[in-house]
């Protein structure tokens, strides 16, 4: 590549910037909110102003623009499709605008499949050429790396590991199915687990800390710090679901490693070990010894992502 | 590739081979019975005199052997690790006795896996490079055809898409989880329900239909068909089940078509419709448009699986 990547990563509340180089090193951050409830052509306009600044003071011009979204991508054309950040990503074209107004070429990839390159070039999957990334946060996104390479299927949609049925009597799911392993084990389902956990009287404790707010995973993340038991047992059940959920990805597709990163990383071994176990027990034959790696690329996952994606897609030419 | 491929297709009740030309033309066929409970090197020394049969009579000679096998397999090593067609095959090398015996190379494939390249290469995927492909029969197994290519994970044991939960609450399965897919829609899964059923006393058509045998999933279709609602609603829940674990596979790997092969293809609509109605219900956005296709390779499937593996090997070179 001639220049550095200049890399996006648009999040509900930020979309953050900054020039990666190829070892990863980045420079010259920059942010803005991400526009609330903002026509696209507003959105656009926003990350333009954006990379324009940065690209004015940069030290060495980007050669390439590339830029990791939630939501479903369509990576060829560079438009988001739908369920992103908000209704203005709706069906929003982005690569094309941005690529005329900076007059270089741009990428767009979902940040699940960003975040699996990521590791494989920069994290804690370097070396391993057969890769399932799973995301766990306010919901489950993943993304594969399927012989060394970034796997989107037919039209781009590849990795969607939080819509996986464990659980065909489950709770009801944003996608509208049911059971989905979003619906049982991701951020979105703590909250619903601290409501049902309060309405039942069992965790007094749980009850001070949520106060009059609205219950949230962090409450029964901090209820279960302070020792509640009902608390513990709720993140640790939940663990054990994510479990059975990487079990079947192992089952189907046999990767080396499975990396995970996102907000829930901070819930440690109370979500991991029964995570680890429930693998151990669900994962088929040889396939049980796969590795289990945690990401520590932190908040930079998605820029590293989307410097990842750009990396990939110059190199094969 | 110089000369016919010498496939092999082992199974339960009996190992057939034949000579596969590039088109998908069988010629010599020929089939022994699979020694039950037998060592392995009897196994092995019973399929090597079979193509010595074959090739002593062929037109041409073959350029290579190739064998599609159940089982957790070592395509690399060639070599069945573990739960296959019986304990003699547990831990048994077959390509490298094969290959010198015959004095031509010998691959040896996971029947799902050779399945999936098989109606990639001459069923009813052709002209698909992303596709799943589901074999429901006593067992569910599968494989993957990922970018025009058989995907087999880091070591070969991808595609075991009938050990993937769906229902963490569900029936035993055989490989030690719960829930998995296999123990929900296939046919041990229909001897199971028939049996639930007898015992219910819900079904008097089933009773006379089992009579004095063990229930199988033979008499719950025979039920069905001659107009026992009871049997007829098993069979369309399986179907159910089956279509929401597809719905999975898709969201997880975009692919552009599902094709399915087996010995349940026998219980047509009643069991494929409900399993369309949840994979439209189930599959996630814009991958719900994808087709499943149903395989019209009947019993030849084995063997022009393992003449597509032959063709896939040979031809990357």
């Amino acid at each position: 590549m001639l220049g550095p990547t200049l890399a996006v990563d648009i999040g509900g509340t930020n979309i953050r910037a900054a020039l990666v180089d190829a070892s990863g090193t980045l420079s010259h951050r920059n942010q803005v909110a991400t526009p609330p409830n903002a026509p696209g052509d507003m959105i656009v306009a926003t990350l333009i102003d954006l990379l324009r600044n940065i690209v004015a003071v940069a030290a060495e011009p980007p050669a390439v623009v590339s830029v990791a979204c939630a939501g479903l991508i369509d990576a060829i054309a560079g438009r988001v499709v739908i369920l992103s950040n908000g209704p203005g990503f709706r069906n929003l074209a982005i690569a094309q605008p941005v690529s005329a107004a900076l007059g270089i070429p741009c990428f767009l990839e979902n940040d699940g499949s960003a975040a699996a390159l990521a590791e494989h070039r920069f994290g804690a999957g370097r070396g391993y050429d057969h890769l399932v990334h799973v995301a766990v946060g306010t919901g489950i996104g993943g993304g594969l790396v399927l012989g060394g390479r970034l796997y989107r299927g037919a039209t781009g949609f590849a990795g969607e590991v939080g819509h996986m049925v464990i659980d065909i009597s489950g709770p009801l799911c944003n996608c509208g199915s049911r059971g989905c392993l979003e619906a049982m084990a991701s951020g979105t389902a703590f909250a619903t687990r601290a409501r049902v956990v309060l309405a039942s009287g069992r965790s007094p404790l749980l009850a001070t800390i949520v106060g009059s707010d609205q219950p949230t995973g962090e409450h029964l993340h901090r209820a279960a710090l302070e020792g509640d038991p009902v608390s513990r047992a709720e993140i640790g059940h939940a663990g054990h679901l994510l479990g059975i959920g990487i079990g079947s990805l192992v089952n189907i597709l046999n990767p080396q490693v499975v990396t995970i990163s996102g907000g829930l990383l901070v819930l440690g071994e109370m979500y991991f070990g029964p995570m680890r176990a429930a693998l151990a027990s669900f994962a088929y034959g040889p396939s049980s010894g796969v590795k289990v790696l945690l990401s520590d690329l932190g908040a930079d996952t998605g820029l590293l992502g989307a410097a990842a994606v750009a990396m990939e897609r110059t190199e094969a030419g």
